[in-house]
């Protein structure tokens, strides 16, 4: 096993100014084992659902070779689900419904073949269940990335502080690095941060792109500006995603990896906000891809060799 | 006369959440001047002040080769006085105190000498003063800048649609790109408003960087992560005088040396907002700005050079 993905598979319903959805597939989970589906090929998953989720997600997920013995199907019970409704300018959201159902009681099992995992990718979950996959594998992995939320820091603080000195990389949004360091200066927050454990820290901006920092350096990955975002739900799981999917296929956990890393987490951010839910992030093609991060390349570029010349 | 500027030179009292101001030198022209003296030395300013207005600052201009001859100084008058309070996140701010004091009846005379300028930056001013100053051209310009902002959008829109039709740059934050053109997305914005006359738009987004669109292309800038930002007052002013301060300096207008010339602004803009007012943009060297560029070039450099290879 190379990549190991926790996280929730579950059903959203989204409300954008662009529209509105009935229940569709959504999960932190669902977003990650797609996004780095197009990266590397050797991905198992440990989630739960009900008896009530769509056979043709998980026919997806297995066409694009992700494992699905550790994830567990409870009989006569509902999946996880979230419903939001994003305000006009889509970066802030209202939380309509949580249903917590087969989440509720969720205790994860990692299978055998899971337990000697390369990378490990902690979706955004109850910090102590994050815990618990840790405690069952059976080496620690090459590299461990955490993605989390304020819910966790607003009710299990204690908790979530536990599994953030136990990974290797921390994702979270500008507001969160914000309230977890009490610090308003990002560069003062990353470094507050980064003394709780982490090697590296990855600060999401959303439409204004990521910041990924070690003690040492900074990196600034733009988003694409986008003619049309129709629902943002998702894209920090298909960033963390794509970031982890690509450091899987090439095995090279440096800080300079990492930054092509990021790049192809925005990559895959991008198209997943281009249409509601997972729909973007079907049946894309390299080439596809490739050009999405050629826009990357040129969106960024510039020639000031001339400096100190 | 390479560069002509053109915009206020005024006193402002500033509150943050850092610490709080007197009376001190502020105005967009006091920015644009400084920050453009680093990068070419033939300066014209046009501008207005009262007999209030400290000697030394002016002689401080003279010292870094901006010619004063365009500035009108009123006898008995008072200089242009703002005072404002940033919020604690420093991305907005209420104005407490706007005395027009002698910008209430500038008239803008453009000496002789200033009349066929190469380089024309018009600071945020009224629409109609900026007319004024091109209308006393001899000839048109190799390129011509305009900085504005919302208040004009709300109390002379007409007029400012006027100027706007006669620049080749327009320089806005994102909150004006979207009141300008009606459009949420910035990339559909920038489309609308570069149908409105100039050729490119620059859509500054403070701590987030900045966007720098043509009608085919489009160039990310990002803001450098700061330990401290004190004061933003100025930070617009100092990115369009680096701007144009080295478009002037080089004397080549073409997108790919915009995307230089806007790196050297945000450069000068990430100076001005680590001190109050214009202090920090007062005796740089040629080192200190060398290696804020090259902090630019580390931020953003990353190697995908193997995509479609």
């Amino acid at each position: 096993m190379s990549l190991l993905v926790v996280g929730t598979v579950a059903f959203d319903a989204i409300e954008t100014p662009f529209g509105k959805t009935d229940k569709i597939v959504g999960g932190a989970a669902s977003y990650i084992a797609l996004a780095a589906s197009y990266f590397t090929k050797n991905i198992g998953l440990v989630s739960v659902i009900g008896d009530d989720f769509p056979q043709d997600f998980l026919q997806l997920l297995k066409k694009q070779s992700v494992d699905l013995s550790g994830l567990q199907q409870k009989k006569g019970e509902k999946s996880f689900f979230w419903a939001g409704k994003y305000h006009n300018d889509l970066n802030s959201r209202d939380t309509l419904v949580t249903e917590l159902n087969v989440l509720a009681t969720f205790d994860p099992v990692v299978p055998e073949a899971y337990k000697s995992c390369d990378f490990l990718m902690l979706g955004n979950l109850m910090p102590q269940v994050q815990q618990k996959v840790i405690q069952q594998l059976h080496k620690r992995p090459k590299l461990i990335v955490l993605d989390t939320m304020n819910f966790w820091m607003d009710s299990a603080l204690d908790e979530l502080m536990k599994t953030i000195a136990l990974v290797d990389v921390l994702t979270i949004n500008d507001s969160e690095a914000r309230q977890l360091s009490g610090e308003y200066s990002l560069v003062k927050a990353a470094q507050k941060i980064l003394a709780m454990g982490p090697k590296v820290l990855i600060i999401k901006k959303g439409e204004h792109g990521a910041l990924l920092f070690n003690k040492e350096e900074v990196f600034f990955a733009p988003a694409l500006p986008l003619e049309e975002v129709y629902d943002p739900t998702g894209a920090g799981d298909s960033f963390a995603g794509g970031f982890i999917g690509f450091l899987a296929q090439t095995k090279d956990i440096s800080f300079e990896n990492m930054k092509r890393a990021i790049i192809h987490g925005s990559a895959m951010a991008s198209f997943t906000v281009e249409k509601f839910g997972t729909e973007r992030l079907v049946g894309l093609t390299q080439k596809n891809i490739d050009e999405r991060l050629q826009e990357f390349v040129e969106l960024v570029q510039f020639d000031i060799s001339f400096v100190n010349e």
